[in-house]
This record gives structure tokens, sequence and C-alpha cells, in this order.
């Protein structure tokens, strides 16, 4: 099996999915470039992440989960800008192809595409240490995007999930490994915050380290509640709270949003809350820059310590 | 220097190239997503390509030759599609931080970004074995994309420039490496070919394997004239024809563009030949499919075997 074989194959099992290539795109796979033409009310956003053998995943993901994970991570960044994914990218690099893998690889891939209607429109395959990169395109209503750099004095903090799960697992090998190998990107919510949201992350560093990164970019700070703070179970069970904490504070990889709103907007949130029931309330946007963590009534400096690739953790 | 300083390094050096950040983009690196707002008027064209180590480059190659070919093969897609390159991600695996070697990296990244004012809007940096996938993003008027799918019968064949140099140079270490090392995409001639030629593509396999993807997508076939094949210089100085001619047809890597002309458009295709000295007509699109070889009055079946990623050359 070769090169052509290979980009075959992958347009063979993106056409066995239903996914509805988006009115908006007009030459897929096949061509120099993709060729896409947005409606002149969109705004069009781009994001990249690449996975790596041995950084991002190892053994004991199966084929479909590194898949699925690839394309979760980039879909997560659109759900953090409130928008709708339509394409993607991917650049795939095998050290050979092993056909079984590389088929479970894509069926793990599309059916997270399909859910989303995401189309593939183009990519690379090279051969060479297995990575992966995938870029996403999606588009969002003229000046709806939530971006970090908007959170105002006052706004509530919010997250749209348990958090520390993913680290937990990564570090403890827990029975369910869903949430590190499988995470699901809040698109749906990304969209409902539209007007809603002052600004907005998917936390992937670890939510110190991404709420300081919506504080720094809006100058402003933040007060985090420590027992607001909504825990994995597999994490709340087998630590106490403190222990728990510092996976659910730094820990990263949890693929939920990381959101700000301001009171006159609460309203609105609770029917939003009615509909997405893991939305937690964590604390509040201060005037004055820098995060404190508020437990047992005393405040104290909240280092943000999220994952940095380049470091030994 | 850990992942955010390494950010900033990227931000600060390409601060040092005068690139205006075109009105189309609203938001650059530092939020979720790159937000980019294209004119109504206006078709938005992607691509993306991996260069792995010691794959599509080894020690040979400085690190700004690096920078410079991660970004030129990937222009020269945009090129072919007769798009105007606007914005860039870069996803840069790096087995450890050398700030000295990315410096250099990052310096011939942007000196080619400068010249065709690409902004990097986004990219992820992550460790793990050396690979670099630059994606692209350009903007084409409408309809005015030149495809693959489009050559008619009759339609002129041409190239911009030398072919086989690039697969000469990989084979033989010759003394003059540029042609594979800092390939020039082919940007304002691909702008000067929209409503002049008819189909485009850019030899990155080969000519007879980029050729016949023109020729199976517009359900066509084709007759190269093995003459009229301009050959690269060192190639031509150190090989007898024959053997020459083995290089510039299925060489690859030559990164110049090979497009269809109608005859009717020949007088316009003689204005811009003025400007592009390199273009020579080489062949004729034919309504029965298949690549044919002309040589010495004679024709034969010409064999695309082009590169691919997965077979030993």
């Amino acid at each position: 099996m070769g090169e052509f074989e290979l980009i075959n194959l992958i347009q063979a099992i993106q056409s066995e999915y239903n996914i509805k290539q988006s009115p908006y795109i007009n030459t897929a796979i096949g061509d120099d470039c993709a060729i896409l033409k947005l409606p002149a009310e969109s705004e069009f956003v781009v994001s990249t992440d690449t996975l790596i053998n041995n950084v991002h995943f190892n053994d004991t993901l199966s084929a479909a989960e590194i898949g699925h994970k690839a394309l979760a991570v980039n879909l997560s960044d659109i759900a953090a800008m409130a928008a709708q994914p339509i394409a993607a990218t991917l650049n795939l690099t095998l050290p050979e192809i092993d056909q079984n893998w590389l088929t479970e690889f894509l069926h793990g891939f599309f059916s997270l595409a399909e859910k989303h209607q995401v189309t593939l429109v183009g990519g690379d395959t090279t051969k060479g240490p297995l990575s992966i990169s995938v870029t996403i395109n999606g588009i969002v209503e003229n000046g709806k995007a939530i971006k970090r750099s908007t959170a105002q004095s006052d706004d509530l903090i919010y997250v749209s999930g348990l958090l520390g799960e993913a680290a937990f697992v990564l570090d403890n090998h827990a029975q369910d490994q869903s949430a590190l190998h499988t995470p699901t990107p809040h698109i749906a919510l990304g969209l409902a915050l539209q007007g809603i949201a002052n600004a907005m992350i998917d936390i992937s560093d670890g939510l110190s380290s991404d709420l300081q990164h919506i504080t720094t970019a809006s100058a402003k700070g933040a007060i985090i509640h420590a027992d607001a703070i909504p825990l994995g179970l597999q994490l709340e069970a087998a630590l106490n709270r403190n222990q728990a904490l510092e996976f659910a504070l730094h820990g990263g990889e949890d693929y939920v949003l990381c959101f700000t709103v301001p009171k006159d907007k609460l309203g609105e949130l609770r029917k939003i809350k009615q509909q997405f029931a893991n939305i937690a309330e964590i604390g509040v946007i201060t005037e004055s820059p820098g995060l404190l963590l508020m437990q047992n009534n005393k405040t104290m400096p909240l280092a943000a310590k999220g994952y940095n690739h380049f470091n030994d953790r």
C-alpha cells in the first residue's frame, strides 16, 4: 500500500460516514488546495494541534481513540471561540502503513467528524515517527466569536465539566480512561454562549494556566473558590480533597470550557444550564491582576503551573 | 526556555520582519483560534504539508533552509491554485529547544513569509522527533482558482522552470543545492495565469506523476515532447540527455508550476512569458487518456513514477 492508496482509503472511510459536505466547501480532497466559500456574514476561525506518540498518547490508547482525540482537541478550540466547525486537514506521519491500525484510526476520527459534520478537505501523509496534526476550520457570525481578551471585572467564572480526571488517569492508570483518551469537545455549549459569555477558553493546559491566559489577555485577575471546583469522579473517590485539587487546578487535558459571564446575563445562563448540566460557577474576575485561590475562608496566590511541553512536569 | 517563551520568541522574530498583517486577519496568535474575515468576492484556499527530519531534509540543510522550505512547499500549493497567500499556521515538533537552531529556522521561515506578506496566525509547539507541518491559507477571487480537473483537449502544456535539479541534488550532492534546499514558490506567475490557464498543479512528486494528476482529474491524456523538457543546469552538465530526462520526468521536488493553456489564450500567455522567462512549452493535452512521451519522432507510454513516501524510490 502506497501513499495514493492511503489517500484512497481515507476517502473511502470518510464516505462510509454520513457527513454532509458543508455548502461552504467548494473543493475538498483532490487538488493542490481545498476551496471554501464563506457566507458574507461570517468570520473564519482556524486552529491546529499536534499529537505525538509517547507524548500525547501511548500504547494504552487504541488507534480509534487516537483518531478521536486528534480531532477532539482541535474541535475543543473551535468550541472555545463559540464557532461552528466545518472542515479539517490531517497531517498523518506514520512509521509504516499498518492497514488495520490506520482503518481503526480513521473510524475514530470520522465517527467524531460525523457527529459535528466536519469534512476532511485535505492533508498530507508522510513516513516518519508517528505523529498527527489536525488543522480545523470553523465559521462564526461576524463579531460573535468569544475571545480570551474580553473578560470584564465582576464577571462570574464557569467551567463546563469535571476537572482533573484526565490528569488523574494519566498518572494513576484509573479504570475508566475515557476522560483522557476520548475527550468530548463542547461545541454546542460554545455556540449557545454567543452573546452571553464575555471571554472563553478551553482547558487544555490546566485550569490555573488557562484561566491565567484569560486574565492576562484581559488585563484582569481572578479569585477561584476551591470548594466550588467540580472534581473528576475517580479523582474524588481516590484522593483527599487537597490532593484532588492539585489535579483539578493544574492537571490539564480536561477539554472543558472555562468562560466568564457578566451579572446581567445570568438569567440567560440559567436557561443554558438546564441544557448543559455540568456547568459550575467557580469564581469571579477581579480588576486587580493575579490569580487567587480561596479556601477555608482564606485567599492565597494561585500559581499557574499547567502543562508545559518543554519542562518536566 | 519553555513552551510559552518559545511562542514569545516566534512572535518576536516575526515582528522583526516587515509583514503587514492582511486586513483580512482579525485575530492572529494568542487565542484559541485565529479569526479571518474575507472579502465577499473571494474564496478561501487551504493546503498543508509536513516536513520530516531524514525524510524531507537532513543534516545538509541549515535550520534557515528548513524554515524556508517548510513554508515554500506550502506556498507552492497556493501558487498552483492561482491564489494569494495570506496566513499560515506552524506545527513545530522539536526534540529539545535549541535557541540558536530555532532562531535560524524562524529567520528562514519569516524571510520568505515577508516576501509574500504571509502572517503566522497560529500553531502548536510540541516535544518529539523533529518535524514541521505548515498549513497555509490564501484567497482567490470567486471562480478564479485554477484546478487540476479542468484541462481541455488540445491545451498546450507548460512548465515554469527547470526540472530534475532538486532530485539530482538529492542523489548526487551537487555543488549548488539551492534547487533542493530553498525552492522558490511561483506565486506571482500563478496569479498572472488567472483566466489564461485551464488547469494547473505544482510539481512536487515529479512531472510524470503530477501531470497525471491533471490528466486523470480532467479525464484526458497528454503527449510530452522529450526534447522540450527544460533540464536543470547541473543535471544537464553532468549527465547525458537520457539519464537527465529520468530526473526531469520523475524526480520531484521541483516546485515549479505545470499548467495547460488553450490555443485562444496564447497571445495573453506570450505577454506573461516576457515577464517569466523560464516558461517552456512541453506538450499537449489529448482527448484519449494516458501519458505518452515523444522522443526521436517515436511515442512511447510514459509511466507516472514520481515520489511515493511509502515506497522505496
